[in-house]
């Protein structure tokens, strides 16, 4: 049987398991691909550093070129992260007419285009399925299986770290400080959560979701983002006796004929099928017009699981160099971007404010409401002490100009405090 | 830009559905295949039947040999069903060197080994994702996305009209043929049922994703297969009370060497991902030996939602014969198949058994369990009437063995009848 011989560049959870998996799925891969796959090279920063997977009879190095100027070498695995220098070796990788997977979200979503690009000159293969909800295929599913339907909508819980978080403060009634520091103990979370925490994380993935979605090329500036570090407990429990979970949705939807993208905490009533993903698990949601709705769920990161979606796209560029097919591009749908105005993006949300109990406030507030055409279904008003009250509402369906007009009136207030406004989703 | 002819053959719901979409999504289909596709000639058993879809341009007939004999005809999309004389006809296709495209379960589960070497020989593409789970790409999934990994169980709701009837069972608290009988006015169970509810359309389907996820050939023989119709309103109340909801679940699972593949009833604790799976919706869970759990949730029939299947699978092929690799098989992983012997496979149950209300019977009752080696983690005891009580017991886990011993030793008690065994799923 021939081999094929692979290159990697990075060797921490995600490269130790690719070359796990490699080794122990080696018979089921031959039997697929017809090709026996061996990793032959290892690019890493240390190559002292001690590991925890056997790297018997693989070269370690810490020279890029031998990658590159091995021409025996049709397949390289970039799992470094990171912008720089990934975007450069990626380049050179691609210009040494070397086929390259990479779970690298951010260079994706920031930079696809032009790496496309450039693999599409050298008639190569750039892939990337792990980039978005780790061990979810979501990504070779809409390329594949929706592409004769007209995708509405792509929503979901795209990061397992602010997810994780969420499902603590619900279900363990922890404050958001807390439940972090447990997460970052578990290793859910990095030291620095900000990337996944402010939202930055989720809103990479939903760029690369809505390109595959509606063929549109959003960048991050597009993208309204609000991340999870001011949600209170106290919110989360009201959310809870409203019949609400909490989460950080990411939700990219086709309005009229534009697009609108965002990432920020959403109301999701109980008995949809995204308020029951728990924990660090991942949950997509593929609306189509002639489908309805579909989810895929999986664990949205991990060593092992990300690997699988990496192999995934190894035995991808394996067919396609058997079958001579190499350099079309994973997602050849382009559209034209139109983003959304505010008018046209309508959901009910739900309102928390902060008020000096004092008579007349209930009054206002609802003035306010009548003012910019408002109305809610749901108010209760709690004391929180001698002075203040909290008020909750749930309104009816707003458009994003209306809810601005809100905030800004009620800025003008200062007995009244806005402390949350969240999308609310139905089941 | 070129285009490429399609023909069909049956014009029901999924063929309406298909002529729509690819209507209605030319553009985004042109887009994504550089070709464009346009069904030219439908054969149908009466062309004088009025028609909800508009067939202008389209040549209707009643002869085969009109698509046979039609070089320009690339793709035939096959939705008449059933096995006989589908298989005649996809078989002529075949080798009038036409590519098809079916949802004929019946047909794939039973021929689809015979089907595939005729395709391959005329270096056809045969591939069928509406077979399984309506609009769920499912198979499309499970060869490109765990192609590495070691699938170690694929289960899962897999024929809308049982789940839609268990749901009301358990909502509503109608019994089995009242929600039967309301499934039938809705359209979503046929005048004849059987096919349906005593399970044999949820085994074909599971044949095929065992194909799909094991690379084994099971028949229909290989699966002990059990429907919903013998179960009691009383034992849905009584799950419910248990925390689980009762399930007609396929299982296909990889034991030590062997495949065990069952359809039955199950109970599913309520915080199972399959438990919130409701009325005619589909869920398929894949776990994977690296992966771990994922799931895939959608409408499992349906005019739109199959036809969209219909498409991927017409897209592929395309994207094939523009690429020139067509031939290659849908599913090319091929296994052994070992079937498991009854005592590895283990699982605890749930017994519902009536018996007289006489002294002595819960004695025989944990007498017998004892005898085989089997213990319980739940028993409760209700009064049916002056005459007779009812036991229901949640065992710990017990082989298929222990349970054949089980039933054949109550089945010498006079005053003890077994009504349910049920096989229970945790969280």
């Amino acid at each position: 049987m021939e081999t094929i011989k692979i290159g990697l560049v990075g060797l921490g959870t995600v490269g130790s398991g690719v070359l796990q998996m490699l080794t122990q799925n080696q018979a089921k891969i031959s039997n697929i691909t017809g090709r026996q796959l061996d990793v032959k090279t290892i690019v890493v920063r240390d190559i002292n550093k001690p590991r925890n997977v056997s790297t018997d009879n693989i070269m370690l190095t810490d020279d890029l070129n031998q990658i590159i100027n091995d021409p025996e070498i049709k397949i390289v695995v970039e799992v470094m992260g990171g912008i720089h220098p990934a975007k450069e070796v990626i380049t050179a990788l691609l210009n040494a007419k070397k086929h390259v997977v990479t779970a690298n979200k951010d260079l994706i979503a920031s930079a696809g285009e032009e790496l496309a690009k450039i693999a599409h000159d050298n008639q190569c293969d750039l892939v990337y399925e792990a980039s978005v909800a780790g061990g979810i295929p979501i990504l070779r599913t809409i390329v594949n299986s929706f592409a004769a339907d007209q995708i509405m909508e792509v929503k979901g819980i795209v990061n397992g770290t602010t997810n994780y978080i969420l499902t603590q403060m619900q279900h363990r009634g922890w404050g958001y400080q807390e439940a972090l520091k447990k997460a970052q103990e578990l290793g859910f979370a990095e030291s620095d959560p900000t990337n996944d925490v402010a939202g930055i994380d989720a809103a990479y993935k939903m760029i690369i979701l809505s390109q595959f979605s509606f063929g549109v090329h959003l960048s991050i500036d597009d993208m309204k983002i609000i991340g999870i570090q001011d949600i209170q407990l106290e919110d989360v429990k009201q959310a809870d006796s409203f019949g609400y979970t909490i989460k950080l949705l990411g939700i990219a939807r086709r309005i009229n004929n534009g697009i609108f993208a965002e990432v920020a905490p959403v109301l999701v009533a109980k008995d949809h099928p995204l308020a029951t993903i728990n924990n660090e698990n991942n949950a997509v949601m593929v609306t189509g017009s002639a489908v309805g709705e579909t989810l895929f769920y999986g664990p949205g990161a991990g060593g092992l699981p990300t690997a699988n979606s990496v192999l995934s796209d190894i035995v991808s560029v394996t067919k396609n160099i058997v079958l001579g097919t190499t350099g079309n591009s994973f997602n050849n749908y382009q559209h034209e971007t139109n983003l959304v105005t505010p008018e046209d993006v309508v959901y009910p949300y739900y309102l928390s404010l902060a008020m000096l109990d004092v008579p007349g406030q209930m009054l206002k507030l609802t003035q306010l409401m009548t003012k910019i055409g408002a109305s809610f279904s749901q108010i209760v008003q709690t004391k929180q002490d001698d002075q203040s009250a909290r008020v909750v509402i749930i309104t009816h369906d707003m458009s994003k100009d209306q809810l601005a007009q809100l905030i800004a009136q009620i800025a003008e207030f200062k007995s009244i405090d806005l402390v949350a406004a969240y999308k609310v989703l139905g089941n």
